[in-house]
């Protein structure tokens, strides 16, 4: 018997990536790790979804990097079809329910990860449980939504939401040869970057052919006789429907945690310090889609459901339960995107966090080419800059535009971890040559806006 | 009458960057600039040279960014033909030659402005004259090369030297229907990589159907009865060619600078300060291929001929020149190229730059690919980090892979400027999602792998 046992809750990517990392640092004569996952799949890619509904990618086998088998062969006790549904935390014990035979048992732990991740908001609306509208949170979720579209005759999709969800589900339905309407409520879509660079995302949806209709409420799914969805019924009109895909968005699932009295962040997500610990427990740790993490240009913490951040938790918290030391500084909420070729991307703040943050800034937006003005297909990429008032320190960076546009954030994404001024990032060197970038890189192009708007606004 | 009178030798991206941004700065009744260019063209593009050989840009006007009218718009002098043949540092002159008519005389600075550029390197071997070799430095190279192209017959090229413009004019060439061979004296193609990652630029070459062939100096060029070039003959037999490329390297143009007695660094660049003036002369700046940039790793100083420095130093001579402020601080050596679709990208030093800098180090070579593995058409991408012993300080980075390889190095080249440790670019929160990322980046894994080096190698 080990000396130690730890379980996890949650088979995906942060849960699955502590019980690898614990396992490589202690052997199971040690260390016993128990892991339990309600579905039917583990340690997937809940990103890939989009991209497997759009016909890139071929099964969901392929969005799983490691099976059940795998992770049993490397000695982690991965119950499937088992959930969690109580914790103890005094007792240091987990309820669990075999969902096969519904029996229920206790089962102690030394150590707990909890990293049950995140649930789609799906809100309180007549309709919305009807056949035909879908959820996109889990490779369940996937599978049934490509039934739907393999045994609907209409091609009329509406998609809910127009953040990172839905403009990839637009994207990936409209690559199935449905005609495409995303319903939003904001002016305009992508909420995660300022209106004026959502508005180039409007711009260029309506240049793929979806129709993209905001400032609209959805209120409710109009059935048919046979219970499935006919439309989206909005505050301004309806939405002739065959399939709905809801991409509202995620929030924290900690239903365990609340109730068993762990802390909770004003996101609905586990609080935990830097070692991935969830605050006050020495023995319990959280990362992933459950948990809040510090945004560290803002000073506050953030809800960001992303499978690289799931894994490094994972990563962090199998090292120090398995006796190591890593720490998680926080994010400075970088995000990346495209619908079709158009690439989006953001990182730091927008101008209302900013605000909220308490920060005085300024902003400069240039436009400027992925590639040398002269090399072919040159593509106008669009670089918006948040610098504070007076220091000049970068607070934000969004970019819109084609092929080069998404990854490029990276480099703001560095400067912002570094805590660089626009003025400093003038002279960044960054790679020059022709086919990937113009003599001057959109990036310094805005950083050298940034740093004159900066001197003109003074003190 | 201008109260100040700057002078600017040389029409090309310094020489002309600095005085655009002068005049920015100050108007004709403040400062006159005259600017001396002995070519045909202003303000271009070198850098894309190889991409108008190739046909991708269609003529040489496209890779003109300004024209000689467009600088006298905005009342710059530009003399076009003239060269300064001696500069006059005590009197404060300059004498100049116009090359059409040959007439020369002398002309007054307050203020000069040293933007000579870099000239190809050319061996005096036999032969190496002959039509039918090219430099392609300038502009006119460029059309020269062409012209060769549109009247021989043969179709095989040689191109000497396996450094960015070798390996972009094999492509060029390769892609105008030429058989090409590349001869190199090193024992792989750029040798501004570390050797294990120049063999894997060479194996793409060989799948890309150019012969490379390492290992091997060229001794002279034979010529045919017409005084045109039949071979290139090496120290390892004769290759035959219809036309020879050099790409051996270039170095800084600097002939006018030595006369005058101004500063010289090791590699024949001037030496400046900070703020581009040369070393010990409160007047006179230089900047762009003709000067050494201090590179802020191994805290030597080095000849990078590269445009997108040349852009910069041009505006930060000209804020310095009309009366404003601004430095450069140096540079990390990064630099991006491409064969066909192979990325190749490096920034930081090499293993023996560091060797030579007198840094101890460990290095780390990961395998990862550019997007998630399951995403259609997902390439390998291999990236190989120097850290320092015992702090774990980023020193260099060198990548090699498919589209999403080149620019990735500016990740490292931000995290080489702002000082990180290859521990903490592993919680760097760089942008993912599936059509640009693995859901741990390349770069990311590099870290993570360069970590674990950096602590097994202890103290």
């Amino acid at each position: 018997m080990a000396a130690e046992r730890m379980v996890v809750i949650g088979g995906d990517a942060a849960g699955m990536s502590a019980a690898s990392q614990a396992r490589r640092m202690r052997g199971p004569e040690e260390l016993e790790i128990v892991a339990f996952e309600r579905g039917h799949f583990s340690s997937y890619s809940a990103c890939g979804i989009p991209y497997w509904v759009g016909g890139d990618v071929s099964g969901p086998g392929d969005l799983i990097a490691r099976t059940p088998e795998e992770h049993r062969a490397r000695a982690i006790d991965l119950r499937m079809r088992t959930e969690a549904v109580e914790i103890d935390v005094a007792g240091q014990r987990v309820r669990v329910r075999d969902l096969s035979d519904g029996t229920e048992g206790w089962t102690g732990f030394d150590k707990l990860v909890i990293a049950t991740g995140a649930r789609p908001v799906r809100p309180a609306l007549p309709g919305i449980d009807a056949p035909g509208v879908h959820g996109v949170q889990t490779l369940d979720d996937g599978q049934a939504l490509l039934d739907t579209l393999g045994c609907t005759e209409g091609r009329r999709a509406v998609v809910v939401g127009a953040g990172y969800i839905g403009v990839e589900m637009a994207e990936a339905l409209l690559k199935r040869g449905y005609q495409v309407t995303v319903v939003y409520r904001g002016d305009q879509p992508m909420a995660t970057l300022d209106p004026d660079m959502g508005r180039l995302v409007h711009e260029a949806m309506d240049g793929l052919g979806i129709t993209a209709v905001g400032g609209t409420a959805v209120t409710g799914v109009r059935t048919g006789a046979d219970g499935r969805v006919r439309a989206v019924v909005t505050d301004a009109g309806e939405y002739p429907a065959d399939v709905v895909v809801l991409g509202i968005g995620v929030e924290p699932e900690t239903t365990l945690a609340r109730a068993a009295g762990l802390p909770l962040g004003p996101h609905g997500g586990l609080l935990t310090d830097l070692a991935m610990r969830v605050r006050g427990h020495e023995n319990i740790w959280a990362g992933g889609d459950c948990v809040e993490v510090l945004d560290l240009i803002s000073g506050s913490t953030r809800h960001i459901a992303l499978g690289t951040h799931a894994n490094k938790h994972g990563q962090i918290i199998g090292a120090n339960a398995g006796g190591g030391y890593a720490t998680f500084p926080g994010v400075v909420g970088t995000a990346v995107s495209k619908v079709c070729d158009l690439e989006i991307a953001r990182t730091g703040l927008r101008e209302k966090d900013a605000r909220r943050a308490g920060l005085q800034f300024v902003t400069a937006t240039i436009e400027s080419t992925n590639s040398a003005g002269y090399y072919p297909d040159a593509a106008v990429m669009t670089v918006k800059m948040l610098a504070e008032r007076r220091t000049g320190r970068l607070l934000g960076t969004q970019i819109v535009g084609r092929e080069g546009a998404a990854k490029r954030v990276d480099i703001a994404a560095v400067a912002l971890t570094a805590g660089m001024t626009v003025e400093a990032m003038t002279t960044l060197d960054l790679g020059y040559a022709p086919p990937f970038s113009p003599v001057w890189d959109p990036v310094l192009v805005a950083a050298r806006k940034a740093t004159t708007v900066v001197r003109k606004a003074g003190v």
